[in-house]
């Protein structure tokens, strides 16, 4: 249930108007019905709406009051009879339109606001309708796209960002990457000379580091979502829609393709390339390029029967002896 | 030894008022013995006052020249004969009750002193004796208790916090959690409409993120530590007392009794049930629910003995081939 | 290619110039030759030069349109006809020097710069020709020596730093250690009384955290590199020299030698010590003392040979089966 100290709700909405939003189907005769709020399925009133996406949660939607439920066909039928049922073949896609429908996450400012706490070089250019947060520091030359977000006490420099991009707070874009020659008299510095090139529509989660190219560039694609602490190394190209779990690392001028997945506390070494689509499981250790489609697991990382297998077998033995 | 530009000692003190501090015992003869300071056990001399807690440093114990000793009964024996020994069954709690003694770690502070470079919401509402550094950011309509210190350039929104807790520096606290549905033409937002809800007496170490709930609430239970760089998913909810330390990673939904530790760079999966008690040893990743009072340990995590009993095992085969 | 939005190139300059710069030697007959820019292999021009230091890139070598290469000995016969060569025992090194000359890292300022959106408490001693950038934030009689550098919303509180060092966007030195003894009542915090010593030329990466220490200091040695989200615990001791890689963590009072290396996303115990020399592998779990020039891998780390017989024995059993 949404908290209305720091979210305003924009309802209520008939189910007729939910529908359309969501990509969902239901019976004709609840379309008049007034839907207050979204809420969990616990926590539903007889006027909310709520989901069931994960089948852990299937005995809370056997016994939620919620007045309306979006739920795939094959679920359907474990609804309580007090609950009006919105068909969806993806029921938390649907929840996330219908929940931007009561509290929209995209409101398109005319206007840039750049907090008085800000420090935004003179040079930097920032499109229209930006926010750019207090403590927030955008450096010489940065070019920020339309109707992005800069949250407070991020750092920005040596990077052209895209539009609709939002960096959350505590986010390091283009500060050096860790390269240098090692030497026992002391490490020699290698001068890193690109810059960090980030899409449109693209998330950066909170604390997370982006370093900049130490002459090719670092390359963040469209839609790529980056959650918090995640490390990416200099010269590292990610696709577009790519998704990249919280405290995952990424070593230098390493290449993802599009849509690849990367769970949470995942390593994968320099120089590789990871193609398109793949999916590499939580804490797994990449140390070899890995063909598109792939899915792999453990540290280092094998294909994901091969290790399940590993993982079976030691099972078996440790129960034997 | 404390350094003294940075930590003022309100010593000296005598061992009688230090006994009964510390809950621990001591021969009556040395009660009127003035100390000067704590040290640790290499750098003490005559006039301080050190502990052992770690069978590693036994042989710095028999030859500290510490004027007085804090040491469990069994250890005793080992002391140098210029030692006296003050006798407790919890050294380190007791070093930590004489620690504070001399350096104070609450001071109770009257007013609320906001530094002019923290950036406060005017809705904000903050408690009394609060210290507020240069460069925090606190958001709309956030709550924080009394006696709360929030450290430089750590920011907090969507956040009721209760009184006697520490934000270290850099600590993100209230951001949206990583919530969307996937879709290739573009991942579609989930508006995260909960707050996080922090206890009393809590501490959230340098870096360290947690997320706001996306409908329920991020919930932190009393009493509870957490260190550095750890990341805390959208709705998982932490009970009494736990102990998170650095590094750790826990992903959204997941509930934590009270009492649990996880130790370092330790990652659990969501939606997931650990119980109180529960101990999940460095490194760990954690893939199912764990009962109340197991230990775990591994990737994927398995009971302790079960997991060491796999590390013996392959060594032993590993040896012989 | 460097962006030259965001980096000014000092060239042109003669190939005897930079031979006299790179500890390498070239034909005497190339030595007036200008050179333009520094490059990479596949993007470079006739009149940049570029360098081959990774076998990986042997065939973009081979295709290179740059004018001058500086490689090894061994890889030179692969070298395209339209290429001069600079040869050099170590290729990455005599980059890093010329790609200096061409972009200067240090340029040595005689006034220090304190950006107006920093917050230098007044008792903090700074040295000369530092830069202390927008929101960083220097605590009470912290020092810093000369031409160090204090990126954008970095925290330092309880140091004494060195010269020519760099603090990276968010990085937090000096803050409490984790240090408290356990109570089911409430944790007991041990007050944290030591500092952080900081050496010479030292870099501390983006978002990186170094807990001051306890009572002894938490020291990092002259001309060590700390990557991104590295967590260095309390009273740890590191020598001279060292290279710690992102999301790597120290636990407690743990000691390195000097010039150890430390990969990604290792975790080392603490109260453990590290020799001088050895090199740990990614991911590593270190929970032993390891001896001065080892090599470890692997979680719980073991010798390097003996991991890799353990996992290839795996390997065998899950084929077989």
């Amino acid at each position: 249930m949404a908290d209305s100290r720091f979210h305003k709700n924009s309802g209520p909405k008939t189910l007729g108007e939910l529908v359309e939003i969501a990509d969902a189907r239901c019976a004709p005769e609840h379309h008049d019905f007034l839907v207050s709020d979204v809420a969990s399925l616990d926590e539903a009133s007889e006027t909310d709406i709520s989901f069931l996406d994960n089948v852990k949660y299937k005995s809370a939607f056997a016994n939620t009051k919620a007045g309306v439920c979006i739920v795939s066909p094959e679920m359907a039928e474990f609804a309580p009879e007090t609950c009006r049922l919105l068909i969806s073949n993806s029921p938390y896609k649907s929840y996330a339109y219908i929940a931007q429908a009561f509290y929209p996450v995209h409101e398109e400012l005319k206007e840039t606001q750049i907090s008085d706490g800000a420090h935004v070089h003179p040079s930097a250019k920032i499109g229209e309708g930006c926010i750019i947060e207090a403590g927030a520091v955008i450096g010489e030359n940065v070019e920020i796209g339309a109707h992005c977000r800069i949250d407070a006490n991020a750092t920005v420099t040596h990077a052209i960002i895209g539009s609709h991009t939002r960096l959350y707070p505590g986010a390091r874009i283009g500060q050096d990457g860790f390269g240098f020659a090692i030497d026992p008299k002391g490490h020699v510095k290698v001068p890193q000379l690109g810059c960090v090139i980030i899409g449109d529509h693209v998330e950066i989660g909170a604390n997370s580091c982006i370093d900049r190219g130490s002459g090719p560039d670092t390359i963040i694609g469209d839609g790529t979502w980056i959650d918090n602490l995640v490390q990416i190394g200099h010269n590292v190209k990610i696709g577009k829609g790519c998704v990249i779990v919280a405290q995952a690392g990424i070593a230098g001028s390493t290449e993802l393709g599009d849509y690849v997945v990367v769970a949470a506390q995942v390593g994968i070494a320099g120089h590789l390339k990871i193609g398109t689509g793949v999916r590499i499981a939580a804490q797994s250790g990449v140390m070899r390029d890995v063909e598109a489609g792939a899915e792999v697991m453990g540290s280092p990382a094998l294909p994901a029967k091969q290790c399940l297998r590993q993982m079976a077998i030691l099972k078996k033995m440790s129960q034997k002896n």
